[in-house]
């Protein structure tokens, strides 16, 4: 198979898709999720058969266990993409909303519609149920979508797009709205971000090295974010017993997400109290501390303790370390944030409201709070109902991208005839 | 001088600036803007003589008269800049505006904060009023800017950027908030486009050649449209009366802007009437029209008239042509202007509500009409305030693009201790 022409072929379909796709009413789109969501748990026997046989070619050629765990498709799983779906039924359409419809002195009256984008490519690691999160979100927002799955997925991803086909008819959507790339061949990805004509945005949703490879070849717009290296400063007007929950939680409530606390930051005045009490959670996870030159005189003693480098500021651990550093005030926390945040999400515990507010003005991340933890930057904390992705960019959609990201506002203007003097 | 040198040195500059910018009050931002726009007047003989010099090199250089119109600074036109800055100061100010907090079962409270992008780019042509007007746009947002404007303009460019300067050190904004590039070299326009890491989007001012040449080397994301291809289709149920002087305007107000309409559609039913009585108002300003087979039959003894040919309408002609296509309906006019429309602005005639929601919601365009002349789609007729280009792309601003298109959205997070369970 001729993998460029293959995959050029599946952008034109999309791209002719999204014409029916963009103006499909809410009902209908409604009706393929639903419908979908009962083939799932319908064909959940047949789901976990197709589950098998990637989790026995991965475990054959040595998958690391991450990898088999997120391959994995447990019944809860099956469920969980099921209700996904119908969650995603009960969001309101984004689609068609016509807002700030305004007169002009002219006579026109000028507003927004909002329209989805066209055309959107997914391409993903192993977890099978992102064909059908993705696809849901894509549905509702009256986009196309291509969706290229990791390799090791391959089956479960072929059974999950006979479900998406089927629902997809059921409700009268075009065939070609979802389509699943059916070739494990990398160089599928390599041509599916390099077609802007037929592919409007790109979301990645996969580790480091997979967006940084997508970064430096995609010719098409990218939703995506590469690193969470996020802070919390806890300043000398805290209240430490909001403190040092929301630190341990911003770095221990999970490890491996990109909202996860990687470096502290603690006011001079607070530090010996605050470090020493945060010492004794941290202790009980065996969290590592990398500590600049105050922090480790003040937590002389810890048994999981280190000298902080330059590269610790810029190290997403992904772990139970932590990079912890003592700031004069205010400014220098907003400094050292600005300076090696990766403008994910970043949090202040303070007391004072200027303060508060200063943080939120200033410091320039997708994500900041005031005594809260970092980990509360998601889709569905933020209320969005559903969460096709974070982006740490500034364009367009910042932030957790749920459906009103995979859309766009067009002006309308309703005349009487109106002609310009 | 080595350039890469040099604009990495004002990238920097500009990124550091960001930051002061970011935070200025409204009030000071304000008061920039009008010590500039008081400079301006006080010193319009002096930017009448940096302008002589310009115009004197460009006539020595043999640039096209039409070049030298647009270098021209008059009196009025100095007046207009002056004008332009105030009323840029009566907008609201954009940034810092705090939307949609609402409490989440958790009980923190979500909402988005309107910040600036950071640091803008502006790559004009001749216009030396870009100047003035797109460093006004950046100051009120909060943003950093670099301004390159056109060789032929430089030493109007350096008086105005001295102007500029000025007022944003009597406000105590810093003074790299605004840099205008002091070297004509072309390399500087290479070296300004690929700095991502101090520039956060590019907006270009200028022809397709200038546009189509910087999409082909930026690394940093545009604000830009490349055509204006425009439509009108009178349906045939169209208020005939408001069709004629709605295709005559949209045609014939300017030939030269990108929202002058380039070809008309016109459904079967009223073809003979419509273009008989269209053929009158364009005889009076020699249009030539392209028409297709039905068309030119109709059009019979138009003194200059032509067949279109497939090259027509994918054509901006920006002067007194027109390409003219009869169609059976609204679904061949939708799918015609989704096929060659270049997603600027389309409008269609009609008095039948259901093809009018059709139209709005069906046609892929940045701008979509009912019964208006295409030539409204601008920041000033929009209420926008002020328009700092027009965006034909889907992503982050579409359309006329005013204060809001440089700013960004952040989440912000007020909480009260709350941890992630």
């Amino acid at each position: 198979m001729d993998i460029q022409h293959y995959m050029n072929d599946v952008g034109q379909r999309a791209r002719a898709a999204s014409r029916a796709m963009a103006r499909a009413d809410t009902a209908v789109k409604n009706q393929a999720l639903s419908l979908i969501a009962a083939a799932i748990r319908r064909d959940a026997a047949l789901l976990k058969d197709a589950n098998r046989r990637d989790l026995e070619a991965a475990r054959a050629a040595g998958l690391a266990p991450a990898m088999l765990d997120r391959l994995t498709l447990s019944d809860q799983a099956i469920a969980t993409m099921a209700e996904g779906l119908e969650q995603i039924v009960a969001l309101p359409d984004p689609i068609g909303e016509i807002s700030n419809m305004k007169f002009r002195p002219t006579g026109i009256q000028v507003g927004q519609m909002r329209v989805p984008l066209g055309v959107i490519g997914i391409i993903y690691e192993a977890r099978p149920n992102v064909t059908v999160d993705a696809a849901g979100l894509c549905i509702k927002s009256g986009n196309a979508t291509i969706l290229r799955g990791g390799s090791e997925a391959i089956h479960c991803n072929q059974a999950l797009a006979k479900l998406v086909k089927e629902g997809m008819a059921g409700a009268g959507l075009p065939a070609d709205g979802v389509q699943i790339v059916e070739t494990t061949d990398r160089a599928a990805v390599g041509a599916l971000i390099t077609m802007p004509q037929h592919v409007d945005v790109i979301v990645p949703r996969g580790g480091k090295g997979l967006i940084e490879r997508l970064m430096r070849e995609s010719t098409v717009p990218m939703i995506k974010h590469l690193d969470g290296i996020c802070h919390v400063y806890i300043d000398d007007q805290a209240d430490i017993e909001k403190a040092l929950p929301v630190a341990f939680n911003a770095k221990c409530h999970r490890y491996g997400t990109c909202n996860t606390m990687e470096t502290l930051l603690v006011a001079r005045e607070v530090a010996p109290e605050v470090l020493l009490r945060l010492a004794e959670l941290y202790k009980t996870k065996e969290v590592e501390l990398r500590a600049d030159e105050t922090a480790h005189a003040l937590l002389a003693g810890y048994p999981f303790l280190s000298h902080a480098t330059e590269e610790d500021w810029h190290t997403e651990y992904l772990g139970p370390i932590l990079a912890v550093k003592v700031v004069d005030n205010l400014d220098q926390a907003i400094d050292h944030i600005n300076t090696y945040s990766s403008k994910h999400t970043d949090a202040i515990v303070t007391e004072n409201y200027s303060r508060a507010l200063r943080f939120l003005r200033e410091v320039d991340s997708a994500s900041v709070m005031v005594n809260a933890s970092t980990r509360f930057a998601d889709g569905f904390e933020y209320g969005l109902g559903a969460e096709i992705g974070i982006s740490n960019d500034k364009l367009h959609a910042r932030g957790p991208v749920g459906l009103e990201g995979l859309t766009s506002l067009k002006y309308v203007v309703f005349g009487h005839g109106e002609i310009r003097q």
